[in-house]
C-alpha cells in the first residue's frame, strides 16, 4: 500500500514558519522522519502562499530541499497548474499530483502535465456542478467522467488514484458506508485504477479522533483501499495498516508482518 | 451489539483455583468487572472438570454466584447436554447455549433444550464429517442444515448466533477473508440470523497479538458482525467496537459514541 506522508503542509504552523524563513533543515528533517516510518510518497502543500508565483518560488525550494534529503517522489499538492509545473520541472522520479476533480477545466489543465511528466494523479469523486454527491452511484459517475478523459490523454488507469471522499460523521452517520460503497463500486467497475483517502475528515468535530481515524483506516483498507494520505510517525497508524493488510492475504506466509515485528514497526 | 465477556473460563488458572477452591468472590468480582465494562453476557466455561457430574456441580455453583452479582445473562459454555441442562434450570433471564455445530447428535441434544428454556444459541458452522470446510459456500451449507432443525425446533432465526469460524492466520493467509465472505453470507441468506466471533484464534502463533485481533475485530463489526466474545476489559477493544458501530451508521447523531466518551469509555 503507498503510504503519503501529510506532515509537509503550511497549514500546520510550524512547516510554514520553516517555509518562510527557508529552514531546510527543518523540513529535510519532517521528510527523513516519514521516510523512515514508511511513507512511499511525501504530500507537500504551501498553499498559505498569497499568489501563485510565491507558492511556486516556495514549492521549487521545497522539492529540491525535500529531494536532497531522501529519495521519495513527492505528492505535488496545489490548487494552481503553473506551481504544479514549477514543481513538476525540478521534481526527479514519477511525482503524483493533487488533485484533479471532474471538471472540465480541472482536467483539462492537469491531465496533459501528468502525461508530460508521466505522473501518478489523485482524483476526487467532486465536480463544481455536482459537489460531492450524497449517492455512491453520482460519485462513481464522476470517477467515470475522470477515467475517460484520462485514457483519452494517455494515461493509464492504474496510475489514476481516486479519493471515494469521505465526509465527518458528526453530521452523516452514512459517511462512512458511503465512502466504502463508493470506493468498492471503483474498485470493481475502473478495473486497474486505484483509491486513495486522507484520515481525519471522518472525525472532524468528534471527541478522541485517532481512535474513530483508526477504525476507519482499518476498514478501508479492508475493502482494498491502495494508498492513504496519513502522518506515517504515528507508529500505531502503520501497525495498523501493516495488520490489516497481512488479515486480508496481502501478505504470504505473514513474511512482512514477521519483518515488520523484528524492526519494531509494530508498535501499537 | 453483544458483547460476552469471557473471562469466567477454567483454562485460565486463577478462575480453576477459584472454582475449586469455591472461591465466590473472586467469580463474583470478575462477573462484575466484565458487566461494568460493558458486556451483555457472560461466557462461563468450567471444562476443566474431570466428569460431567462434577462439571454440572461446578457450574451449578457458578451459575447462582454469577447471578447473585450481576444482572446478567450467561453464555452456557459446554461440551455436554446434561451440564447445559442443570446450568439452565438455575438460570435467571435467556441464556445463551455455547455451542452446537452441524452434527446431527449435538443438533438433537441441543435445540429442544433451547426451545424448552427459551435460549439463544451459538452454532458453529463446523461438523464431524466436514470438519471446518475451508470455503464459505461449505461453510453456509452446514449454517443452512442448522437454521432448518433449529425452525423444526420452533427456534426463531434471529436467536441463533452463527460463528463462521477463523482460524490463524499464520497457516493460512486466507483465514480472515474466508471468516468475513461466511459472515456475510450467512446474513444474507439466513435472513434474521445472527453472527458471532471470538477474537483471538485469528493471531494464534503471531506476535502482537492485541494489534491483529483488534484489527480482526475492526473488520468483523463492519461486515455486521452482532456479537463477539471477547475480554470486555480490555478499553481498547471496546473502545473500537463503539467507534466502529458509529462508523458503520449504527448511531445515530453519534449518540453512543458521545455518551461512551462522557462516560469514560473511550480510552484507546
Amino acid at each position: 500500500m503507498e503510504i503519503i506522508g501529510e506532515k509537509i503542509n503550511t497549514t500546520r504552523k510550524a512547516v510554514e514558519k520553516a517555509v518562510l524563513a527557508k529552514d531546510a533543515s527543518f523540513i529535510q528533517d519532517l521528510a527523513r522522519r516519514q521516510a523512515e516510518a514508511g511513507a512511499t510518497f511525501l504530500d507537500v502543500n504551501s498553499g498559505l502562499a498569497l499568489y501563485p508565483e510565491e507558492e511556486a518560488e516556495q514549492f521549487s525550494w521545497l522539492v529540491q530541499v525535500i529531494q536532497e534529503a531522501v529519495d521519495l517522489p513527492i505528492c505535488i499538492d496545489s490548487a494552481y497548474a503553473s506551481v504544479i509545473e514549477t514543481a513538476l520541472k525540478l521534481h526527479k522520479g514519477r511525482a503524483m499530483i493533487n488533485s484533479v476533480t471532474g471538471d472540465s477545466d480541472k482536467l483539462a489543465a492537469i491531465l496533459p502535465l501528468a502525461k508530460q511528466y508521466d505522473c501518478k494523479v489523485i482524483a476526487l469523486t467532486s465536480s463544481k456542478a455536482a459537489g460531492i454527491p450524497n449517492t455512491s452511484a453520482e460519485r462513481l459517475k464522476i470517477a467515470e467522467v475522470i477515467a475517460q478523459e484520462a485514457q483519452k490523454h494517455g494515461l493509464p488507469l492504474e496510475d489514476i488514484y481516486f479519493d471515494p471522499l469521505v465526509l465527518t460523521v458528526a453530521t452523516d452517520q452514512r459517511s462512512t458506508v458511503l465512502f466504502l460503497e463508493t470506493l468498492r463500486e471503483i474498485k470493481s467497475s475502473l478495473g486497474e485504477a486505484k483509491t486513495i483517502s486522507g484520515l481525519s475528515n471522518i472525525s472532524f468535530g468528534l471527541p478522541k479522533r485517532k481512535l474513530l481515524n483508526h477504525a476507519f483506516l482499518v476498514l478501508a483498507v479492508g475493502c482494498g483501499m491502495d494508498a492513504a494520505i496519513l502522518d506515517p510517525t504515528d507508529k500505531a497508524i502503520m501497525a495498523l495498516v501493516q495488520a490489516t493488510e497481512t488479515l486480508m492475504g496481502k501478505d504470504l506466509y505473514c513474511t512482512r508482518y514477521l519483518k515488520a515485528f523484528r524492526e519494531g514497526r509494530l508498535e501499537y
